[in-house]
């Protein structure tokens, strides 16, 4: 990567791990100054895990297992340790997501309130059994070295694309919950209160991480090079390398850039050639 | 494109205008018959138009104008001319959103209900500025031949991301519209009468035409070829061509597919060489 887009890359980087830890303090504010604080007792305050988790996991650990291929210090790393590392922060999200839904069930229960009935609701559980498919498909084809090529390759763009749906979903799913949750809660929120004013801006903070996410995801400069011998064989297909792309171009990028890039992709890739006899093919 | 390619396009094309096509019919319904009609009398049924008009303009008609350059029968029509209906419909969607964001301050003046409290408020706006600030910047850099190339190559990915991100944004704050519209007008909603479901549904089709608009445009094998010379020159960047490019790589695609499509492609493009001479460079 040219030092130029490197930098590029860090200030961004840095922009996202900011907001994003941002979100979560706001979220823990909301809810210990504003909401009562926390404890898992049926009441108010277990529902208050729902949102803490769901920013923490389903949001913030999410983004940063979506952009951890795109880490430019990783790419000396093997694809087996960062696929590791792309499953593990996705399944702890999985869990704290999980977690999140007990916490909003078990005190609708307590309180004899009906579940399953908003939008908010609605969209939620789809798109954490969405999330849950998308990790067991990912572990299944992607991590273990079971799936012929072919499908990974076939797979690989359903998967990306399957991911940044789920994630935006999950980002949309939070805004409508902060909604509902200000209707609910906060008799004043039509006088825009100082809780309205710090919620509405969680929401806010939410929206921005994914956008930092998405940008940082979709620049073609900033991923990881493929571990391909198409240096070596041009004209074969390598479906390992197809699957290790989280290739996403919106759009071309500057030129200069680009050429910088591709030249240190190219000598990256010839490293990676170099090493293939001491590596796993995973 | 390849006969694959083509049939898959079209069953993606057919399924996300029926999806739009069914959410105006459901918002359609809903503020008919279940939310009293349609008027332009400070009342609820003037606040009525604000559904409607997101839905059809900002939503259905800026959903459409996204894909427009994807149809694979306008390749072979002039830039300009594509350009232009991508501008037109977007300016036809930005007309609505205004006139939608006026029927809900109109009724909330009229009844004395405080404005821009809500996080759904705060987006909303938001993006709606952000949307006409988009449309500006691509009238001036983009639709008029007055930005030098180097400009336009370096907006251009810019402008695609922007646009998808406003896209997906406007699709989260309809969830948050339905969201607090369904609290406030429907006492009855955790019960989940008949006007719940509706309307939750309409929230989903809303979110499965985003899903469609996103599946369709970042498809790489069905971008509208580039109108460059770079068969002729292949070391020379060509801005226009950068620019004509709405390409958006998610992974790598199926190999045989994808060839096939380079073919049709190469074989496009010899044609626009050809025809260059007798073209504006629009």
């Amino acid at each position: 990567m040219a030092m130029d887009g490197y930098r590029g890359f860090l200030g961004l980087l840095v922009s996202a791990l900011l907001v994003g830890f941002l979100s979560v303090i706001f979220v823990l504010v909301w809810v210990l100054h504003y909401r009562g604080g926390l404890a898992w007792d049926g009441s108010l305050l277990e529902f208050n895990w729902h949102p803490v988790l769901v920013v923490t996991g389903f949001v913030f650990i999410q983004g940063i297992a979506i952009i951890v291929y795109r880490l430019p210090w990783t790419w000396k790393c093997s694809k087996l340790l960062m696929k590791s590392i792309h499953a593990g922060l996705n399944t702890v999200a999985a869990i704290l997501a999980i977690i999140s839904l007990v916490a909003a069930f078990d005190f609708h229960n307590n309180l004899q309130i009906r579940n399953m009935y908003s939008l908010h609701s609605w969209v939620g559980l789809i798109v954490v059994i969405l999330y849950f498919l998308q990790l067991v498909l990912g572990f299944f084809v992607f991590l273990l070295p079971l799936a012929p090529p072919s499908l990974r390759a076939f797979l690989m763009p359903i998967h990306v694309y399957s991911g940044l749906f789920i994630f935006g979903t999950v980002i949309a799913t939070v805004l409508t919950g902060v909604t509902e949750k200000l209707i609910f809660s906060l008799s004043t929120y039509s006088t825009l209160p100082p809780e309205g004013v710090f919620t509405n801006t969680l929401g806010l903070l939410v929206l921005v991480f994914g956008a930092l996410i998405f940008w940082i995801v979709t620049r073609p400069q900033w991923k990881r090079p493929q571990e391909t011998n198409s240096i070596l064989q041009p004209n074969r297909s390598n479906p390992e390398g197809v699957e290790g792309s989280m290739a996403i171009n919106f759009g071309n990028v500057d030129k200069s850039d680009s050429d910088l890039n591709n030249e240190a992709a190219a000598r990256k890739r010839n490293i990676t050639v170099d090493e293939a006899g001491q590596r796993s093919t995973m």
